[in-house]
């Protein structure tokens, strides 16, 4: 997500937010979520920002259930993916693949059947992919298995496409295409934030943009991590801050 | 754990208290644990107790680097286990299975080198076994394969005895004998603690004692999930309490 609004704006400056100290969201009930977020959103709400992204669909589907009402502007990842799916179906059966908590609150079933009320969405809840994301095992027989696995209990209901709907699956889009087979579009909610912000003027030409790493945890492991996730390195070190 | 001393205790009653708001413990830094173990040591000595166990491998190793300073007694499992490996040890190896935390922590290999200088300790991090044991996965091919790739890893060493360095560890005991091969020892440090706590004259006889369980974050999959590691549904209604 990072890494496709940089390559966009390249002379933009951001800082990411990692909760690291809470992580993972998606195993976690939609009100806990929803504190969390807003907690985070008053965190850098102070560092003068243009815009916020909710780069994380559980966090993302319980900030829709009780949205910001502070002056910056707050983007969601759910309608941009739901959005791309209504637009990409062409059988009009949509399937979203996504935590344990995305599934349960249901927001991007919500938001597909308001912008097109006869599609069919089904979902499944893939809760071991982020572990296997987060341990690097992205190109591995077991997590190929675990994709197999979650993706044909949903290509049983025959959708022509899935929406990734984690920030962590797209970096198993090529498991997820296999197994899903020919003739299915995968949908990186990514692309979508990409219009959404289309109207705030970021910055493009000028000197290359700051980009700032805060964590509320930093383990040992967390810059590996955070390259892997964010596809970057060019952060410095890792700035620690504390929400608790 | 809880299982083992309520049939060793079945008159007392006992408080469990679940940090699924912030779970897991096991990837985060030993900075982050001791400050949540301090919160929750502090909250449970509010309700009279008699004792404390910190019935978590992450948890134990933060807790061991800054040990409580209350009037109730804290018991951890790290000691119980390492005192029940070097007792079971012929060869002189003793391996470690257990989190990121855990590992990096290196509160077992302290612990048996105070213990016993001269033996071999080798450490394996098992990252993705708390997922899958969460997920219930536990007699399943794909944890199989898992598990035999953290334990073949740690038997290159020829350890003969493993330690089961993380509570969610003794569900995948026979997954972890069966890679291990014959002649493997398994150290489950539960059955220690029991005898830890044998000088509290705990209750025994008398009318069953009362389990309450309390929960920092109450998903919608939590009653299922206490229920298979917890080993007993006669609980009742899991009780909500806030430590943010």
């Amino acid at each position: 997500m990072l890494k496709e609004l940089r390559a966009r704006w390249p002379a933009q400056d951001f800082i990411y937010l990692a909760d690291t100290a809470r992580l993972p969201y998606g195993t976690k009930s939609l009100d806990t979520i929803a504190q969390y977020c807003a907690q985070n959103l008053n965190f850098l709400a102070r560092y003068d920002v243009r815009a916020m992204v909710v780069a994380c669909n559980s966090a993302s589907t319980a900030v829709l259930a009780r949205p910001s009402e502070g002056p910056i502007p707050v983007f969601d990842v759910i309608h941009p993916g739901a959005r791309r799916a209504v637009a990409s179906t062409v059988t009009g059966r949509i399937g979203v693949l996504g935590t344990r908590a995305t599934v349960a609150g249901g927001a991007y079933v919500r938001e597909i059947k308001r912008l097109a009320p006869t599609l069919e969405v089904v979902q499944q809840p893939c809760p071991l992919l982020v572990p296997l994301v987060e341990e690097g095992w992205t190109d591995d027989p077991v997590t190929n298995l675990i994709v197999y696995r979650y993706v044909s209990a949903i290509m049983a209901h025959k959708p022509d496409v899935l929406i990734l709907g984690c920030t962590h699956y797209p970096a198993l889009a090529a498991a997820v295409a296999r197994a899903a087979g020919p003739g299915v579009a995968l949908v990186d909610s990514a692309h979508g934030v990409i219009e959404d912000l289309g109207g705030l003027s970021l910055r493009e030409n000028g000197p290359a943009g700051r980009l700032r790493v805060l964590a509320t945890d930093i383990s040992p492991r967390l810059t590996e991590t955070a390259r892997m996730l964010l596809g970057t390195d060019d952060f410095g070190q890792i700035e620690h801050v504390d929400l608790r």
